[in-house]
């Protein structure tokens, strides 16, 4: 038996197919003048071949994924594109390799897309190398090996799965997956989680003790693996599974359901987006808008700040998408555990406690208005909401909102319109401005709970830091009580309460949540579709009888055990 | 003018002193043997300098400071100790320099001495290495240039002062002290804020710029020093010095003033303590107990932990001086800022939301339990109110409680007593617990406010940390707020609840704090008198009208606005 981390809930049984990305071999850099000839055809039989393998890749997947088809057609495009074709064949004259030729070639134009202006164009570039590894490939006659491929569903097994690697898989064919690398937070659990596939990473020495005949079982709720099993253990987790996959498959017909609780009340289902991926604006029309857009991705793995037209663009690519619902933009929330290669923040002995998220952009006023005026432009695409974090008390408030005044005056004088029903609001995830809500209430247009937050300060327990784990607890009465301070206030005020935090997308708490009056909850999307089905089978005077109760217990632990008890039903298999 | 901190407040007009400690010069360790008889004279000659010097000291000093003067008495004792000049003789006449044998035979003794399992002993090591010195100076010829023989007062300046330069210092004499290194908390700051010397500390290149004939201005308030200004500005300043003065002698007679409020209400002013100075103890008739110890100072500096017996040893001492009243020892709260050389901490990310005080000591069980026994061994010689930091919510109170309960069984299998009437309480200084504080106020038998730890929690602001100063406020109404949760929860069930943190001691927060129905404030002795004065001035009526006002404001900023204009007469000086 193995054990890993468990990334992606689900059963699978299946046989294994052990996945290790192409890699050319090495090739010369020039050959001599009379191989000319014979490195010209290697070029065009390579060419052929990778078209052949991406029309067949564009054809199966036009009726299933027409979206994802496309990827590929622009792949197809690349590939004949004339003038690239045109430079290879000129180097391959002047005696370089076909290998050389194409390596350099395509690596010249992906280099040079990389560094447009326009973030869609830029993103080319990662398509212009992918082409280039296929043809490469075909180039040394090496067959496809890719997860498209696939004939019959097998459970993957990799080091790792890169973020190329997985365009072209195929949900259907794909059990689940096993890494050795990886971790809750990696692409491949991102990706598994989109896709529903159970998932177990960080499995040390998996790649090398799986082999191709045998019969594997994934526990992926556990996070354990099964190399050949007996019949008996066979046998229970065939039923596990049956029973796992029923299941699943009835939560997710919750997805479009109408989040409505027995006794009528309405309550808004929001998503939590980073890079916005298209799964999650597919979800647009059974959703009510985003409650939490954080804008720290556009900021990432890079070294210099973003522009203001490239956030322009993606701000508006998501209120589009979004339309006539809200769509919650957080300002730059870095500073903490979030460290940035394109802004280079100082040491700091406890960095919770120290210059992070609003208190970082008072530091960095250009920044702070370049992404201010970025959210003022994007605003007449949709519904902004535009949401301050780590804010601490009114000062802190005040200060922010002169900070926006000064980008609408800016835009003002450059007759740059944008729109006049923005909301503006904040996080509630510093203790200090819970028990201020009352005047924060009246300050801001609506509040956002991040519990996350919330309960490291309110516990004085830092929430990545393991050796702390049981000090930092999502139903201490203490968190409840603070919420409930917060919520009571804003909707004192008639203002919109919600919860960005992970119990919004918990099933025991937000059912607390919702007994403290909260009717938005803000979630990822794998945990929408679940949390939908118990509000539908919840009623909000029950609902309130037992936030009531919880808010009355002594420990964390006595009102885990009262709520799950409470709530059998609700949770998840 | 030069500009360093203020660290004890006044103003001072006078001639400098700069002050250089003693540094013996080389010397050889052998001589010939025919020079033997030079080095015994050089010894008895020395000798016989430093006892004089010592007797002149004692004398001068018993009838003023009799408690110091037998610190000399010893040192006199020492200094002509049969054994130890015995030993120095036998090694001069091995034909060990003079010097070389006062400095070896002293140095090992000193080292014995400091290895004693009583630390009442250890610290004479120290003082073995004082008379050391004294001796190697007078065997040089070198005058006493000490603090003791000063003719006139003088503004002392110097790059620092070690706490042996201090001991024999006439406060009389010293006008005020000016060093180079030193902040706050460096032992001159201490030292100078316990004789009430006006000091400042840290001003860059001082000793090099004051001459012997400059006058010297020194603005403790501001940290400012003026040389040899026009006449209009000492004018103003000797203004200055005498209002200031006049102000601190009418406060200072209020230390052994009841503090009781104007409408009769009796408030306790208790102090918080380290080590337990001398002027600290010999207050414990003027104030109502020890309202926090802390215990850190014990495991400080050293490479092994405390014994059990020598931390009953120091409990006990003080529980003796506070005869009848209580004693509010702190279980050890290391970790967050405070490391110790005899404990291995592993770095964490954000230390202040990690592993420290009562966590830690569920990490270390041996360590927490021969505490808690030596309290408990302490508790038969005083009033102990014994209170664990940094609990989150009722299941630490409910997991220490535990390890209290098997100290105490196994005190009980030893047949070793304990008192029975020791109370059992909680520093209220994370969030979560001011939030249950109902409940906390039913498990435990009284509450400390730790007001420095629960503001940088609620505010989520690193209060070691400069760079987030503004966001980590004293005078916060969200503050106020959650010490009332905790201040009304306590006093519903009648139970004990205090402040120890540094806002008892604040002239304006204290106010506050008695608005809000606390009626036990601790705090470090310097501010002892400041405060009972300004409770003399106070009603209960009033403070409860301003806790009321300063809850309802908006920010910091307008409660600190509105406070200092209403309590103007409240602030010192």
């Amino acid at each position: 038996m193995f054990l890993g981390i468990p990334v992606s809930p689900g059963i699978a049984i299946g046989m294994p197919l052990l996945y290790e990305p192409f890699v050319p071999g090495p090739w010369q850099k020039k050959v001599e003048k009379g191989r000319v000839e014979d490195e010209l055809r290697r070029f065009e039989d390579g060419l052929a071949a990778a078209e052949k393998e991406l029309e067949k890749i564009c054809s199966g997947m036009k009726k299933n994924d027409p979206e994802k088809a496309k990827i590929f057609d622009a792949h197809k495009d690349m590939l004949c594109d004339a003038a690239i074709g045109e430079e290879i064949r000129q180097n391959i004259s002047n005696s370089f390799s076909a290998q050389e030729a194409v390596y350099q070639v395509f690596g010249a134009y992906a280099k040079q897309v990389a560094q447009a202006p326009d973030p869609v164009i830029r993103e080319r570039s990662a398509d212009l190398l992918d082409v280039r590894i296929r043809l490469l490939r075909c180039m040394q006659g090496v067959p496809e090996r890719d997860l498209s491929a696939l004939e019959k569903p097998v459970i993957l097994v990799a080091h790792d799965l890169l973020p190329s690697d997985t365009a072209s898989l195929d949900p259907q064919k794909i059990l689940a997956v096993l890494t050795e690398d990886g971790n809750t937070t990696s692409h491949s659990a991102i990706i598994a989680r989109s896709y529903g596939i159970p998932a177990v990473l960080g499995i040390a020495g998996i790649t090398g003790k799986v082999q191709p005949g045998n019969l594997v079982v994934v526990d992926a709720t556990q996070g354990k693996i099964l190399l050949d099993p007996d019949e008996t253990l066979l046998q229970a987790y065939r039923e596990k599974e049956a029973r796992f996959n029923r299941r699943r498959e009835l939560t997710r017909a919750w997805i479009t359901a109408e989040p409505r609780m027995k006794d009528g009340e309405r309550v808004h289902i929001e998503l939590n987006i980073g890079r916005a991926t298209p799964q999650e604006l597919a979800q647009a029309d059974s959703l009510d808008g985003v409650g939490l857009y954080r804008t720290e991705f556009l900021y990432m793995g890079r070294d210099t700040l973003p522009s203001e037209e490239e956030q322009t663009v993606a701000y508006s690519r998501v209120l589009q998408a979004f339309q006539g619902k809200p769509v919650t933009i957080r300002t730059l929330d870095v500073g903490g555990d979030k460290k940035l290669d394109c802004l280079e923040l100082p040491a700091e002995e406890n960095p919770f406690l120290g210059v992070r998220a609003l208190r970082l952009c008072f530091e960095y006023p250009d920044l702070f208005m370049t992404q201010l005026r970025a959210m003022l432009r994007a605003s007449i695409h949709g519904e902004l909401w535009l949401m301050f974090p780590m804010v601490g008390g009114l000062s802190d408030l005040r200060r922010a909102k002169e900070f926006l005044q000064k980008a609408k005056e800016e835009l003002d004088r450059s007759h740059i319109p944008y729109a006049d029903n923005i909301k503006v609001g904040i996080m509630v995830e510093i203790p200090s401005i819970a028990l201020m809500a009352d005047k924060a209430a009246r300050a801001a247009d609506f509040a956002s709970i991040g519990t996350n937050d919330l309960m490291q300060y309110t516990m004085a327990a830092d929430r990545m830091n393991p050796k702390v784990g049981q000090y930092c607890r999502m139903y201490d009465p203490a968190l409840f009580r603070l919420i409930r301070l917060a919520a009571d206030a804003f909707r004192a005020e008639g203002k919109p309460v919600g919860v960005c935090g992970e119990m919004g997308g918990d099933p025991l708490a937000s059912v607390v949540l919702l007994g403290l009056g909260i009717r938005r909850l803000s979630m990822g999307l794998s945990n929408a579709a679940q949390i939908k089905k118990n509000i539908c089978a919840m009623d909000a005077r029950r609902a309130a009888e037992l936030a009531q109760s919880v808010c009355e217990m002594d420990t964390a632990e006595e009102a885990q055990v009262y709520l799950k008890r409470q709530l059998a039903d609700f949770l998840p298999e």
